[in-house]
């Protein structure tokens, strides 16, 4: 039998000097986390490498080697036992690449991946150039734990994303991220759009019933290129449960294992006070698909 | 050349004994809203009338005359010269009811209605025994001050009636609620529903670059059955701007006129930095119109 109540740990840190070192750092946090209880871990987004998309650099496309990394974390969930979601850049063929997470069961095997599907392009979040998007669609990855509903950073500001995981039965949603602030904004715009992460993320937890976990960076790192004066991630790493109730959150400023406690029994208590998908207007719906209606 | 930026109110405000008082009362605060200022005004979910769907009573059809509310407020606007959003009980026909918003433009003529298309159905929330769940759709209402997306209350759950709002053109959500708290509740349940009730409006503003506006009843109204303990309707009135900053709230207790004002040039500002419209997936949504996929 399945377990409905199980410790989580949410892995926040900042890059290495060097990818073994970015390696040997997350494989520590896996083991400290694994030997506190932690059953699922989560990694943030793109977790071996510097968030290389600052800039535009065919070099880039070799900082990771996506089937070492595999053979990497599949070990460690093997050694651990624990459900591992990770963050890779996915080389698919020559010229084709994607923003990737690939889910480990405990005995290591592969339980599933998803392709980033919103990829944005933005000042010094330049990953149109890096990541073709994803074409497996939302859905859920099967786990001993439960149906994972993984999307990536950008994804989080969708809530189509969100509800078609639900549609399709994810128990929980993670989303491996990489956000942070620019030196050049005011304090208040900082606050701004550090709330409206959350608050968007919130809502998804809210909307579906579900609970929703988010793992960011957290410290600055340069754009090597030299144009931008780089970004600082702004952590904050953060669980909600399904009624959008704060489970745990992470500082702005620290590497933090965040621990908390994930009860999949509770969607059930929320979703039967707030019934919000038996309502649904499925009949009135169809104009979400198009780009725009004028 | 329209307006900008504006002064708008929201007038969150308890039931009188009768509903001459209330009429009365609510006409006064348009008033005092329009004298200081208010170009547009926006009532909160049935204000004429108890929220009388905590029972479920053939009687209560008759608790308002629809065209003589349209006399009443179409007056209210052409004399304040406001554009003016109310929430009445729409009779169609006997034995055809519907939850509408009807809004009217500054020289008192009817802008456009909105027929409330999620319909709740829970103890004390007997809505789908009063309410047709609407046949109009989700389609903006033209105004003198912009398109205005009217939803109603349990609407406020779905991010699927917010977007395609959007796609349609809106530039402010607008939500007239009546929603509180159960005296068995918890104080931690009470939090937590007020809390998700508030991200999930939020979320919206975030999501779509838009201006959110809610307004909430005040004030205890006892269950006329005697099956239950009636309602504490919570207040909490907002709006938040394109990002999902809050421009001003109302408190839990008080009858209030809450001011703020809407800047319809800030979603433009919003979305050039954050174009979550630009890399929307359409081709990925279909499943969307699904009741679930498994």
């Amino acid at each position: 039998m399945r377990l409905e109540k199980f410790k989580t740990a949410l892995i926040q840190h900042a890059i290495k000097p060097s990818l073994n070192q970015t390696l040997s750092f997350v494989a520590a946090q896996i083991k400290k986390a694994a030997l506190d209880g932690a059953k699922l871990i989560a990694l943030q987004e793109l977790h071996n490498t510097p968030y290389f998309c600052q800039s535009e650099n065919p070099d880039f496309f070799d900082l990771e080697d996506f089937d070492s990394s595999i053979d990497f974390y599949s070990t460690l969930a093997k050694e651990y036992e624990v459900v591992l979601v990770t963050s890779l850049f996915e080389k698919r063929s020559p010229g084709l690449y994607h923003n990737t997470a690939v889910v480990f069961e405990k005995d290591g095997s592969i339980a599933g991946k998803y392709r980033k599907m919103h990829i944005p392009d933005d000042p010094n979040f330049y990953e149109k150039f890096y990541f073709t998007p994803g074409d497996l669609g939302f859905e859920p990855i099967c786990t001993s734990l439960g149906r994972l509903g993984i999307l990536i950073c950008w994804d989080q500001w969708y809530p189509e994303a969100a509800r078609i995981m639900t549609l399709k039965g994810a128990e929980i949603l993670i989303y491996p991220t990489a956000i942070g602030w620019f030196r050049g904004d005011s304090q208040d715009e900082k606050v701004r759009q550090k709330e409206a992460w959350i608050a968007i993320q919130r809502a998804h937890a809210i909307a579906n019933g579900i609970p929703v976990l988010s793992i960011n960076r957290v410290g600055f790192e340069p754009d090597t290129s030299g144009v931008s004066d780089g970004i600082l991630f702004w952590g904050g790493s953060f669980g909600f449960g399904a009624q959008g109730e704060l489970l745990a959150q992470a500082s702005s400023e620290n590497e933090e294992i965040l621990m908390l406690e994930i009860d999949l029994k509770r969607s059930e208590e929320v979703r039967r006070i707030w019934p919000f998908l038996r309502d649904r207007r499925i009949d009135s719906y169809s104009d979400i698909l198009k780009r725009y209606c004028l």
